[in-house]
């Protein structure tokens, strides 16, 4: 299949090397590729450069974010939470029609706020959108043509593309979307990344759930110790 | 133990029936405890009136907050969010030096929101504070003399009081607070009502996490249908 991940971050870089892995042909898009290929310095959070990670992973394409949508049949939006909204509105014409997983936290980061939650890496990112809205209706309201489902966001990206990282494997997955064929793919790309209990959590509201659940996430990291790897399994 | 328990909803029912039970003082906190005993029909949520249930559990003593805050050695805040500050500044001088367990959602309901997230009993309320704050920080701001955990918050209070109601009880309970003794205090509540896995959160922050859980609890407990016991569990 066809797959375009839009970004190349950590997170992209996890479900790039795994479709690769399992023969899906993989358009990666980015803002600029050029100017992406010639950055030699890690990111903020440590990541080596992509041209770096690129020469270990063969056969990878790297385009515009339009041009990789369009090249998709699913597309998988790791754009960061503070620029998906713009990024995708450029790229509506190529994804009209398609299935587009989100998996993004719209974190601000840095923010002034009263109370501020330390961290091990400074002050936690608030939420914009969170509690009366979400990325993904914002992605959704944003690019109705495409077929939004929230997914992938309740794990670390390593843990999602590789669920046995995380006990034997036995824990939950969840999506959320308002098309029922857009969330039977995405079962089935979840079903080959290994995961067995996968939720569906109805329409696209939920979503508001779970990027809300980023701080709990990161609540049961801190106390985990930081890069222990873990998900949650829904009891019933 | 002399337990004391803020509320007379559903939830705090839940928490007086079973530490009776396990052979507690219990002792109820209520606005107007005439007044409550004084209401023949069932509340918003179809509860039975105080007085029809106290009827059922013979030996459990009705006062006001402070005067049951006064009463017990442990005190359970199970006064809603959006009055729980206010009542509980009423009390600061008996709630001192005590481990007071919050287990509220600071809900808003009927909210005029833009984007409404309709659920099976209307729109879903919203939360306030959220995100950069907490209702557990807002509490122990007010009495800074009592020791604050938030625990029983990502759960029903029925399954908090019984964990084996969802799965085998192999689901996991969460606290967070500044005092290491209150935080013990809880563990040892929560290990009679059942609980094995009990994961403690670190400072009381990480409320915000557990309070903004709730949407997430919500959305799987709509994907399960309403009244499945569940519970999540930590898997590592």
């Amino acid at each position: 299949m066809k797959i375009a991940v839009l970004g190349t971050g950590g997170g992209a870089r996890a479900h790039i090397a795994k479709l690769a892995e399992l023969g899906h042909e993989v358009h990666v898009g980015t803002r600029d590729p050029k100017a992406t290929l010639a950055r030699t310095e890690p990111d903020m959070m440590g990541t080596p450069p992509f041209a770096t990670w690129l020469a270990d992973h063969p056969g990878i394409e790297l385009h515009t974010f339009a041009d990789a949508a369009g090249h998709g049949e699913l597309v998988i939006n790791g754009i960061d939470g503070r620029n998906a909204v713009a990024a995708l509105s450029a790229a509506a014409e190529q994804l009209a029609g398609k299935t587009l997983v989100d998996y993004a936290v719209p974190y601000v980061y840095n923010p002034d706020v009263e109370h501020p939650w330390p961290t091990p890496w400074g002050t936690m990112p608030k939420l914009d959108p969170c509690d009366t809205d979400s990325l993904a209706e914002q992605i959704q309201r944003t690019v109705p043509a495409a077929k939004v489902v929230k997914a992938f966001v309740t794990q670390e990206q390593d843990t999602v593309v590789d669920p046995q990282k995380a006990g034997a494997g036995e824990h939950t997955m969840f999506l959320a979307g308002e098309h029922a064929d857009a969330k039977a793919t995405v079962t089935d790309l979840l079903t080959a990344y290994g995961w067995t209990d996968i939720l569906d959590l109805g329409p696209l509201v939920a979503a508001r759930g779970m990027e809300m659940y980023a701080h709990m996430h990161s609540a049961i990291g801190f106390a985990l110790g930081f890069g222990t790897p873990f998900g949650i399994k829904v009891v019933r």
